[in-house]
């Protein structure tokens, strides 16, 4: 691939990183702000989401009409997103359009945080979490999700409830907002067509003032692991079944071979859970999917189907998941190479994605790989690789919950 | 741009259409074939996309399940849609597995059709219907089309009805498949990194036995518009409302000015419904697009909102249509290029994108437009042209349909 890796700190920690292309027709920019639920104490359960919808309420020098409108102007595809560990605010342009609109981003990312307006979109946030309560799923992800970390924040839900948003305060939110968003726990990831020189001026004397607060995070590894559960709702029809399990960390260099193991058991369209469940009629949804963090991975399983056969359904995926070791040949991970070598590879095609990769890869780890490097790895992994990490972390402690009508 | 278009019509008719990037990282094919719920008679209805399913069902050389095994073993992210005018089949591959992979849908395209696998699809077919009676907004929006377009086959449902799906019968399938699948009704498009001589060859010697049926649409203009009329529900809480409108066709050159009035009237997000209905509460979705089709366009308006104030939201809906020529400003135009310019190179970024257009253009219009070509096109739309077209079209015939609890 033409592209070409730069990186540069300003002297407040503030990270520029780019994987420029000097051939892209479009360029990306992304401020990433290592903090999301997991950052946050139980009282201020929610605050990271809330604070990314008032990134767009506007500053001191620019209201929120002008966002949108400068935003517009530009002709830009922008947005934002919260999760656990990051709170990401985007755009993609045509590359003459690049400075500006960094320098938009940047500018929202000190905003005004107004009473008034923390109040009004406080409803809204509100209003969104009350949405939620209407997806069954979500519903029993989210219940396992507290359970499984017990204590910890990574149990958190990201929009958090509608108590602790309601008892949020501005202030409260306004002293998370200058912990956190601090210069040095802030990466800005570029790529595509990027004058990388010209940015690291633009972006030192627009954020060249930001402070440095040495915010961090706890990443020791939580416990994990709780009883059995299953939650009622009259509202609904059929059954869900969810569990978590432990898994390897981000920085675990097992992560890959516990990536194939998820997609050799619950890959939708075809996988073993896929064949034993679906193709046989036991269950209308089966699937699972490994998802590593700082310092805990986990594996997730999830099927639904008829309340009647709820016990069935699950008894079937344990019996695959039981008998992975047996499923995992040089066959299998053959065919699962040739998908991640072209998904890895349309991955890398469009520089909004690369910026994404980028930037998520260095807020967590601080450090750059490509993408053939990440295609090598992948194709590394042996089958031994897999049964091992199988063995390592075999699908516990976990915690396993149903929600049923 | 560097890519470099190429064309190429083999003696059968079989047409192979090529944007060739020498650079890029991988490759798309995909066969169009210029067939979809339009081409059918009214006891068809529904059996382009039934055919579309049993594409994938085997052919005399190849299994149902070989043909999965195939797209795995070669990373291919692949697919299938049917619309009113076209059914598409194709996949995205790295480029060292472009060739086995169009033999792969080359293969596919002359099925067995099976009465056994005939048979048992019905019923998959038919679940899929009932799938969509529960959302609220398609059966709005079929019963409209049903209307607008009188007794014209674009009215047309794609997947049919349990009663025309029921009675189909394999015979019958098999005598659209050989009419409509025919050599010199299909198209395959490519993109990316792509020998184009060698696909020739390879082409030839795959479809060079395909037959020239000479299968051709009516693209007469049809009777437009319906009166008014409301449908009830008693399982639905809110009210949904649509019109459909005359609007030009895919080959008028007015329809890059009908883009435009679409996208100021009801783009979501910046436009005047959004800022009258949504911003003020009045309605909870509203918004406008331009779809133009072989021979005839429309126009599409939707609202949904509280079923009390399902009138207010109609009424302030039309008042914004009205007043649509004075929301015609040179500053509207010059925020909307700005989105279309960034639009258009985006999808310009990925050979699967490209394919997909090129293919599209070429079954509908026959000829190459290069993506820079259309950008001029939209950058030269007047706000006289947007009056223009807009006089001459003024959303008349209509067609106007409520979906009430």
């Amino acid at each position: 691939m033409p592209v070409e890796f730069k990186q540069k700190t300003l002297s407040n920690g503030l990270t520029i990183i780019a994987e420029g292309d000097g051939d892209a027709h479009s360029s990306a920019a992304g401020f990433f702000i290592k903090t999301g639920a997991r950052d946050e104490s139980p009282e201020l359960m929610g605050v990271s989401h809330y604070l990314e919808h008032m990134m767009f309420k506007g500053s001191d020098s620019i209201s929120a009409e002008e966002i949108n409108q400068r935003f517009d102007a530009l002709g830009a595809r922008n947005n934002a997103y919260t999760t656990h560990e990051v709170t990401c605010y985007y755009a993609q342009v045509l590359p003459e359009k690049l400075a500006p609109t960094i320098d938009l981003l940047g500018t929202m990312l000190r905003p005004a945080l107004r009473t008034d307006d923390f109040d009004t979109e406080k409803s809204v946030i509100i209003e969104e979490i009350a949405m939620y309560k209407d997806n069954p799923f979500w519903v029993l992800y989210e219940e396992c999700c507290d359970r499984h970390y017990v204590k910890h924040p990574l149990g958190h839900r990201v929009l958090g409830t509608e108590d602790t948003v309601g008892r949020l305060s501005a202030e409260q939110m306004r002293a998370y907002f200058d912990n956190r968003y601090s210069a040095d726990n802030t990466t800005l990831a570029l790529a595509g067509r990027v004058d990388f020189d010209a940015v690291c001026d633009q972006v030192e004397s627009l954020c060249g003032g930001w402070q440095r607060t040495g915010a961090s995070r706890d990443s020791a590894k939580p416990n994990l692991g709780s009883p059995d559960f299953v939650v009622h709702d009259e509202r609904i029809n059929r059954a869900y079944m969810l569990m978590l399990a432990d898994a390897p960390a981000i920085d675990d260099d097992r992560r890959y071979a516990a990536q194939l193991l998820a997609q050799i058991l619950g890959e939708p369209g075809n996988s073993r859970l896929h064949w034993a469940l679906i193709e046989t009629g036991i269950a209308e949804e089966a699937q699972a999917a490994f998802d590593p963090h700082d310092g805990v991975g986990q594996y997730f399983v999830y099927a639904s189907g008829d309340p009647e056969r709820a016990d069935e359904i699950w008894a079937a995926a344990e019996k695959e998941i039981k008998s992975l070791p047996d499923a995992v040949t040089e066959d299998e991970l053959e065919r699962l190479r040739a998908k991640l070598a072209t998904a890895v590879m349309l991955g890398g095609e469009r520089p909004s994605d690369r910026m994404q990769r980028l930037g998520r890869l260095w807020t967590y780890l601080g450090r750059y790989t490509t993408l053939d490097e990440e295609l090598e790895r992948i194709n590394a992994v042996t089958v031994d690789d897999v049964k091992e990490v199988y063995g390592a972390f075999a699908f516990e402690p976990r915690t396993f919950g149903k929600l049923l009508p």
